[in-house]
């Protein structure tokens, strides 16, 4: 395999949050896509992607209980539906990065990766090597997985970007959020929570303690800082950008200065 | 792996001339899938079908020489185009299946296979098994795939159908053609042509010999009936249908006679 191991990669996760309307079913934002991939297009390195699955994987999958796995055999058309819908919303996220000079090929999650108890128990960065061999940008995703105790589990997007950096040791890791980066307080409660410029694990053991219910407010973020922290072991410099401002994508791959919490590892 | 192996499968291939107009450059004929997904629907055991990639990818990959494999950088793009657009025609495949109570997964032919030099030289069976266990129905197609030797190469649909019979030994291989199956002369060229009710390969030898362009005037059509002699030898009955014909892949399916070429193996 003549992949060069070794700071060559940019990986970049395009929120479902950012490129779908979370709350409304199978909406794409295709304008806010279309203008990533323009501002992902100036990278001069390597360029692997991950989007997560938005309104067109939560809002089924939390319907039918796709997340506890198997439970009664009408599930299994809802999991074929979903896993349709997502693959819906990578076409488009293929053909928004194609419009704009990036040759995406997709690779769904199972095709690298087997799951057990909703943890990846193999991940064979092979598919993904021979593409980027190619000059190919990777595309994967969160997806319905076949899962070997629970018949199926859910993908995140987030989990396939912790494999990724472990087997390429990416230069840069941008996360697309839809807010700024990670703040010392709520921001939709208070008024004076100020942008933390820099995460690491004491930061974040102190934002547990003076905001317990953050958890609870936005879902699983502090599992989604914990994933990061890992992740920026892994790679030269680890960032959250909000990809609803125009241009901080693009600061963010051209290595300038930009807005953005920078998770540092431990 | 739980999957049993042993005539428990039935497997379709739905040819690319039948599922889509393969002179038009995309043009999926929906009304026809939606039937021979109900027809399917009829099947009693484990399903799983190979679609082409017809006008979604013959035409655009013709045109940028992709069967050739990599000549210049210029044609990647068009890789990931073409690859774009023949998960476009997955998508609405899977969608057909779904709507017919089919519980239509996609896995990819780069998820379970490595090339080189247009030959498949690794095949991994339980990507497929771990659908299969889930009594989902695995749905793969003809692709662009990165190839060792070439950068990328053509995986048609029939050689995944070959790989799928090599390892699951189905009881029944139906191929939907847009003819009603293998004549004892070219049918455009002579109104006498009989259809052959069997095919092994001392009548193929003498069609060969008795209709020698045929090779030229259909394409590939000798290298497509050596590979379902191949693929006769690993399953309980090989058939070709005509898939235009309404009824006819249904009573494949039940087991119910049928006007069709039967390949019998060697």
């Amino acid at each position: 395999m003549a992949t060069v191991i070794g700071f060559r990669m940019i990986l970049v996760k395009l929120g479902g949050s950012v490129i779908t309307d979370k709350s409304r079913l199978r909406t794409f934002k295709r304008s806010t896509c279309e203008r990533l991939a323009r501002e992902m297009s100036h990278a001069r390195k390597e360029l692997a992607i991950v989007h997560g699955a938005g309104s067109y994987g939560h809002i089924e999958a939390k319907k039918h209980e796709l997340h506890k796995g198997f439970k009664k055999d009408s599930q299994m058309l809802h999991v074929a539906a979903v896993q349709r819908d997502v693959r819906e919303l990578n076409l488009k996220v293929l053909e928004a990065l194609i419009s704009k000079g990036i040759r995406a090929v997709s690779i769904p999650p199972a095709a690298s990766s087997t799951f057990k108890n909703g943890k990846m128990t193999s991940f064979e960065p092979d598919v993904f090597s021979r593409v980027l061999d190619l000059q190919l940008s990777p595309v994967t995703f969160g997806d319905v997985v076949p899962d070997e105790a629970m018949g199926f589990s859910i993908c995140s997007g987030d989990l396939m970007m912790q494999s990724l950096s472990e087997s390429f040791k990416p230069s840069l890791v941008v996360f697309c959020a839809d807010v700024d980066g990670v703040f010392d307080k709520d921001p939709k409660r208070y008024k004076n929570a100020s942008l933390l410029s820099e995460l690491d694990r004491s930061s974040l053991h102190a934002l547990r303690r003076s905001e317990p219910k953050l958890a609870d407010v936005t879902g699983s973020i502090y599992g989604k800082l914990e994933r990061m922290l890992a992740i920026s072991k892994n790679c030269e410099k680890c960032m959250i950008v909000n990809g609803n401002v125009p241009g901080r994508l693009e600061k963010a791959v051209r290595g300038e200065k930009v807005l953005a919490t920078v998770v540092l590892p431990e």
